[in-house]
């Protein structure tokens, strides 16, 4: 079942199978492109029990949306492993597994509960109808990835609406399935965009990862480093700041990368639109319900493995930040733009299933 | 005439001699501390004539202050390759010796200026005086150096009155007189502060510098990435954000390392004040005069010499930006703090030499 053997759909694109579809599960063990070291190396991560793929997703060897994928099929493999087990164990060893992986990453475990707990649902009806339980898994996993780009593509199209022809777009990190899709509906359209990408220390997503996508789907792409977004945006002219995001709650405050509350404050200042594109969260109804992962500070105090500080100074290391509603021009979902503070009524208007991935 | 041999003065302190006083001339040749791999590895760029002093400049061998005491050691070497001609060859070496120096960097050229004049106004009295000239610029580059020191002790007392006892401070890139008296200041008052350095890519003086001299004066130290100044001004309860200039225009516009304009931005959202020091230059009367050098695009593009972006990305390096003066708290000079809008004052009240280095 890897990528591109025939069993994928519309959206099974060059640029999601690169990007996105970075963990697959096959025959007891699950695969995950290892983003860590991407793109000087493609290498992966081979995980043999889900308790592996929880510590690799722990570890970062995949980030933005590839987590929910290696949690399903990391579920796929919980599922493998107990194969052999009476139904009931199955069942209570499945459970057991979706915690472990849900609970990888504190920020996102909410969000990974949507995924393991599809995967425990479509678990269940296998077992009911005697069909293979990691095959089903998959299965799952692939139909909701499907559904998902469907509503990706979507939004998409609502937030190229928002760029000049000529546009000076400034991303934050990576939210790849939008990027992507983003670039090939500007592109489709034939807008020429201009890409300014910040590199989003410590782990240079932005450099790695960002801008290679706009690269490799042609566009005119330039790094800065993550103290000139505004002067960038003063000299150069930005016309939009955009990302995606880790969590939209429904109050209109966003969890992304750590680095996004701070342009939004320079956009803000320069005058400059800043549109988030996602799905507003249920499981974060205010700001309150948002746990900021802090990471190993020494990773703060090294860069590409080699070390910048001194013996005796301290790191800090928030993954995330929280930007307040008042920043946001605008949520992009796959129902339209919404205002920050009224993110209540998408949720009302749009169908989202329980076990849906909300991104 | 290495440091601490005996001819300096006052204000000759560990950290001037280890952080400061990065360049000697001696007897043919000038030694330039290399800050681009410091504090990892001692090692000195060793400099056989004064065009290689500019190159070194030029080269980023040494920052913030050190260029100037670098450019007055290459004024002495330059003596020193022009000692046998005929006096009248001297002088117009030496003068062309003094531009080739003073615009190794485009947007230090106007202080440079001061500095290299300064040394050829010590080499023609020399001259007439029959005294040996690489000799003389060097007395006047350490009784230079001296009345600066005196100057910058009395800003770091007006600095450090506006911190409170157990202050949280957020630097910017490496000012290291100002920062190192500044400490010395704050720890003779008893004054607990913690410093927050954003490491300063893409050289990292920040995590390289700034923090090394923080942690050695005794103070708790910690590194952020540039990303984190607004989400650490917000969670940690910053006090006071505070740098130094490369140049601070008559007009209250500052220029300083890239990232500065976006902090001051954050701390303006976050009521935060924002103090800078130094002596405002008359050679920028206005914004109109600064010129922002953009450097080597490809040098965004690694970290500490490890590549991070991918083939057919652009990288952007402006090295420093430009801060309006309705984002300034206060300029901390040698006379008290004065309104960024009110900087002429401080030169009709001051005394400043026509050589005399400003910082």
């Amino acid at each position: 079942m890897r990528p591109g053997d025939g069993q994928r759909a519309d959206h099974d694109l060059a640029f999601l199978l690169r990007y996105e579809n970075v963990a697959w599960y096959e025959d007891g063990a699950v695969r995950i492109l290892d983003r860590r070291i991407y793109p000087a190396e493609i290498r992966f991560v081979v995980c043999h029990s889900h308790r592996e793929v929880a510590q690799a997703i722990t570890d970062m060897v995949t980030q933005s949306c590839g987590p929910f994928t290696a949690a399903a099929a990391g579920m796929a493999l919980a599922a493998w492993e107990c194969r052999t087990q009476p139904e009931a164990a199955q069942r209570t060893y499945l459970r057991q597994a979706a915690y472990t992986i849900s609970h990888a990453r504190p920020t996102t475990a909410a969000r990974m509960e949507r995924i393991t707990g599809g995967c425990l649902a479509a678990a269940e009806e296998a077992l009911k109808s005697g069909r293979v339980v990691d095959r089903a898994i998959m299965e799952h996993l692939l139909a909701s990835n499907n559904k998902r780009y469907s509503k990706v593509a979507q939004m998409a199209s609502y937030l190229v609406d928002l760029f000049p022809d000529d546009g000076k777009i400034m991303t934050q990190c990576f939210g790849e399935t939008i990027v992507g899709m983003m670039l090939r509906e500007a592109r489709s359209r034939g807008k020429r965009l201009r890409l300014f990408c910040p590199e989003t220390r410590p782990y240079f997503q932005g450099a790695r990862l960002t801008a290679t996508v706009c690269r490799e789907m042609g566009f005119d792409t330039t790094v800065i480093t993550d103290n000139m977004p505004a002067w960038v945006m003063q000299t150069e002219g930005i016309d939009v700041f955009t990302c995606a995001a880790d969590a939209i709650c429904l109050d209109g405050h966003v969890v992304n990368k750590i680095g996004t509350l701070q342009i939004a404050i320079a956009a803000r200042y320069m005058g400059i639109p800043f549109f988030v594109s996602g799905i507003p969260d249920e499981s974060h109804p205010d700001k309150s319900a948002v746990h900021i992962e802090s990471r190993n500070p020494d990773f703060v105090l090294q860069a590409m493995g080699v070390r910048t500080a001194a013996e005796g100074v301290k790191g800090y290391y928030p993954s995330f930040d929280l930007t307040p509603p008042a920043l946001i021009s605008g949520v992009v979902t796959d129902l339209g733009i919404y205002s920050p503070y009224d993110l209540p009524r998408y949720l009302r208007q749009a169908d989202i299933g329980p076990y849906e991935m909300v991104i």
